[in-house]
């Protein structure tokens, strides 16, 4: 059995107790940018109920062209007026550099990507780049809280960067 | 206060009773694209415990060339091997187009983004084309299992798209 089978099993488990539906749009207008490593859990990080926050996220938290994308579509059609990012202690991201993955694929597969792997080697100033690419962005009309912090692994704590 | 300051509040809860850190990959080896509706508690969906899997989440649930970098990092540098897409029921991207979306951006702003919006019209066909986008890519090594899934918000069920 593939693990997409055994989370399947879990979906049967959740569906039996679950009530809704909820309103689509968040209750507490609210969008965070998160990093997708498997050890933040974003709901129970920040105490979120369903139908509470839209959270959004990728590889290092990292505001790209896509993540400018759905807080558009998040703040002009869903509402929302607070931006959370959240990148976090041990990130994968710190530990290489754009030019080597992107010669590493290019010599795996002969393509090499024309897109930034956006790894970085400080995660506070990385955070403050995301909160920059948000600021200076002509899509977002709600920027008066945007706030970043750093997520540790090993205390389970946020801690605010100052921008 | 801030709904920010009081999901600070709930994280020192949350820290309390904290116990880490778990190790860097996916123990689960598998990465998750959904949307970023504030609905979807992936976790809880799949019965996934911290640790275990990448979730990488936006509007819509689609798979862009950000998509494409997160799953690249993912599977190229922590390992992952199986891919669960989900979409769901009810959500914003099926109430509006791209058109008529950025030129309201356009009014506003006097800009008009260059990045489509990604909006669809059909669910089941658009699971069917973020699964295409995965397998059509040089970037992405494993491909075996790369399975679709609407997420029902009345029930909590995952539904699979055949391909």
């Amino acid at each position: 059995m593939s693990v997409t089978d055994e989370l399947l099993a879990n979906n049967r488990a959740y569906a039996a107790q679950f009530s809704g539906p909820l309103p689509l749009p968040p209750a507490e207008q609210v969008a965070v940018v998160a990093c997708m490593d498997a050890r933040i859990d974003v709901y129970r990080v920040l105490g979120l109920q369903e139908g509470e926050a839209h959270v959004i996220r990728n590889a290092g938290g990292v505001v790209t062209e896509d993540e400018i994308r759905s807080l558009a579509i998040s703040q002009r059609l869903l509402g929302t007026r607070e931006i959370i990012l959240i990148h976090h202690t041990d990130c994968g991201m710190l530990t290489f550099t754009d030019d080597d993955f992107k010669r590493s694929i290019q010599q795996d597969v002969g393509v090499k990507p024309a897109w930034a792997a956006e790894a970085f080697g400080d995660l506070e100033e990385d955070v403050r780049q995301s909160v920059a690419r948000i600021v200076g962005n002509p899509f977002l009309p709600v920027k008066d809280s945007v706030r970043g912090f750093v997520f540790d692994v090993a205390t389970g704590e946020l801690t605010e960067v100052q921008l």
